[in-house]
């Protein structure tokens, strides 16, 4: 069936053309600006010679361009593939090549990076206003304005790939998971709906657009239902606070790193009070965040919910103060079914001693991994998507997390994955071993800690080692703290017990 | 990606399990029964053999059977061929053999046309209750009760044909448009959200469900936002108003034809004030029968919509009294864009002077036809589903309907829109029903020939009729012949058959 996740902009375009899509500091733009921003920019990627299904990247912090760029792929039939602005050179090569990217746009104080992975790949940069330089062999993405929007959105199938979303999924390297125009129009349609969404409400976008939960839940939630977002392009506290107050923004979304520093942070004497609604999700929120929130802030309910990239966002979620549970991450949203099961998938009674995976069926989930049909199989065995995370249920169908993935890190609201510091550490001459664990951290929710052991006589300094993943690693994922230990406790099956480290 | 239609099913069932799903007579269901009875039939047609993809034809007047049958066979992932009760056996062979059907559900009282018609095919009878006579070889449907409910639904992609909707289409035999299980889930859910259908609506289910909009405007609408309708196996007006008071209705879903027999019946000292709104759609309903129902039953509006077989039920609508626009169709609805074009396929201005065809683009329109590629090409060329319906736009993006393409008549070189002629003729105080047509004329190609229906006890004579058009009509226009007849053809769905009145 012929749909195109683009209908959603060209749907509330013509409700309303003149209403405001996005605010950036003093700047904002019109559903028929972006609309026709985006159509231009459709028509130039045609006029390259892109065809429908082929990749284009997009390597941008939260800024107008985005949806520029996003906007346009989607109505010309090609597949985004977003990339963090804060991935390193061989990072981004990595994802390029994997997904076959042909076309990248980036953003002038990152270009560098994207030029050295590039390679033959046209790169199309974004300036700041005034200044034009950019590295060599770089083109202006201003040129992607010179055609004429003809209006023209692409039909598409409604399991056609409408973006190919790079995680880790439970292990490995990055993946490109499929997200489908069908999938995420159902995600923020019924993601909307949950918590209300009306054409008067107007979001913080201050989550990276370039991950799900900012994509799916902030940016495709607020154009489906003709709504307005206020642009933050990185988390800074005074930036929140003033686009919150400036905007009078209504639902504000994010990780609960972002709700605890919005507590720390000195807002008296601002007019918050537009606030209805915050959206919780990326990492389970401590119940003494909530309550200290909304003492804080009275007339806000932090919602709480669960999602995956792979789950285009949104699985499980508190609907109201009323049906919420605090502490949980809610039940299954509209659609969409989840299982807690044990090793061999059997499905698990309630009750908090009946600890299992969650498995989940439905709309929301992806076709799979690009390229990867035995990953795609080994996650999908038996029909059920299998998160990776461990919880149980209560008897009225809550899901309680108890641990994030076995593995996973989550410093900062962004996913750090072991696996993938530990094969950075596992170029180092001296190293033999390594590990890469989390611990606790007041700040940041979680700390990256690499445990190492050194190959005989060889030698290295805590420094050293440090200094050599952030040559290779974005800034949030390298880790602080080396521990150098004689040897790494090893199970049966010959797998480091990472448990045992981190006790 | 992985959408059922029956997901509506559950989802409702899953928020309020006790509800009732459907009333028939003094007899009612709740949605767990439905889901119950509809997940013994699914386990039983999987049982016999019957795989996803597979076909099976319903043959049943709106009764119970219907739903079971129907969710059953959405859960099983196979493809449901409903077909008219009133079908011979010739025409029932037709359909069964061009869709490849594999197993047929019929009721006892036409149980010999499909006997006769289904070859080796099994076939289950629906019998009333206490009357177990059926045909030699026919099996009772509730042997298909036997199996134990998984609750199990059959994964399929959102893009999997869930129905196979036999039409004449434009011209030829009848074809099967391939409705997906998206395209059905888009169409329930925006449909419903079009008259604001909520979970305390009523809606009265006398349109049959073998026909798009009974199936999808009536009960997925019903089952997709948790509320109710009353079955009403055909059309006997007592029977309809006895339902309409007894479950205090909230919804009529009719043809024109339909509203014009309530006007007509004995309503006095019924209460039939639960009723709010009227859904037109199927044929045009003139600007008086809306004027004289509204008068008649105050507090109803009646909403015109438009809609085909081939996308689904509804394409444009009439969202409220206060957006309406008495005799137009309304607009495109969300996510279906529609243009009129000319015979070249090029668009159109506005303005009643440029007539031309309906052309369809969206999630609503059909896959296509089953097995019919060249059929389908035609229709599809350009990207647009070709309606066949002649319609003109006005400045604020109404479509006003002019007549189908084929009851078009062509009179010394001039169109004429038989429906523009009908329009004039319900103003007639004597005039009950019209329905004109053209009749071969050697001179003129053909001429405008009136088919008239008086109201009791009225009087009028054919030059009195022509001369009344003939003050409201261009020359070229006015039937220079009137017949007057006991009663017009009425299809089993309400529609005026022009075919008939031809012969």
């Amino acid at each position: 069936m012929s749909f195109n996740l683009a209908t959603i902009l060209r749907e509330s375009r013509q409700s309303d053309p003149g209403k405001t899509l996005c605010h950036i500091g003093e700047l904002s733009f019109t559903y028929s600006q972006v609309d026709e921003m985006s159509g231009r920019v459709a028509a130039s990627l045609r006029g390259l010679g892109l065809r429908p299904g082929d990749r284009v990247a997009v390597h941008l912090p939260n800024l107008p361009e985005f949806l520029f760029s996003y906007f346009a792929i989607l109505k010309a039939g090609l597949i985004m593939v977003p990339l963090n602005p804060l991935l390193h050179a061989s990072e981004i090569a990595y994802h390029l090549e994997d997904s076959g990217t042909r076309l990248l746009v980036t953003f002038a104080s990152i270009a560098e990076q994207a030029a050295k992975a590039a390679g033959p790949i046209p790169i199309y940069v974004v300036s700041p206003p005034g200044d034009d330089e950019r590295p060599e062999g770089t083109l202006p993405f201003s040129d992607l304005y010179a055609a004429a929007d003809t209006g023209e959105i692409e039909t598409t199938d409604a399991d056609d790939t409408a973006v190919l979303l790079y995680t880790s999924g439970t292990t490995g390297r990055p993946k490109g998971a499929e997200l489908t125009h069908f999938q995420l129009y159902m995600n923020c349609t019924v993601g909307g709906e949950l918590f209300g969404f009306r054409d008067d409400d107007i979001g913080l976008a201050v989550l990276p657009l370039f991950h799900v939960f900012g994509l799916s839940s902030v940016l495709n939630v607020a154009v489906r239902f003709g709504g307005t977002i206020a642009l933050v392009p990185r988390f800074e506290i005074g930036a929140v606070v003033d686009a919150l107050e400036r905007h009078r923004c209504t639902i504000f979304s994010g990780v609960p790193t972002m709700y605890f520093a919005l507590l720390q942070a000195d807002t008296s004497g601002r007019d918050l009070t537009s606030l209805r609604v915050g959206v919780s999700g990326g990492a389970a929120i401590p119940g003494e965040i909530i309550r200290a929130f909304e003492e804080e802030f009275p007339g806000v309910v932090i919602l709480e919910g669960y999602g995956l990239s792979e789950t285009a966002s949104t699985t499980t979620f508190n609907i109201s103060a009323e049906q919420r549970k605090v502490g949980s991450i809610g039940k299954p949203i509209w659609g969409v079914q989840t299982m807690i099961v044990d090793e061999e998938d059997r499905p698990l009674p309630s009750g908090p001693g009946h600890v299992g995976e969650i498995v989940v069926r439905g709309h929301n989930v992806m076709k799979g991994y690009w390229n990867r049909p035995e990953d795609t199989a080994e996650v999908f065995r038996g029909g059920w998507f299998h998160t990776g995370d461990l919880a149980h249920a209560d008897d009225d169908g809550y899901l309680f997390i108890v641990d994030r993935k076995k593995d996973l890190i989550i410093r900062g609201g962004y996913n750090v994955y072991p696996r993938e510091v530990e094969e950075v550490l596992y170029t180092h001459p001296a190293i033999a071993a390594a590990a890469v664990i989390g611990r606790p951290d007041p700040r940041l929710g979680e700390e990256v800690v690499a445990c190492v052991t050194l190959h005989p006589d060889a030698a290295v300094t805590e420094q050293e080692v440090v200094a050599f993943c952030r040559e290779h690693l974005a800034a949030y994922k390298y880790p602080r703290e080396i521990r150098f230990l004689d040897a790494l406790p090893i199970g049966p099956t010959g797998k480091i017990l990472k448990k045992e480290l981190r006790a």
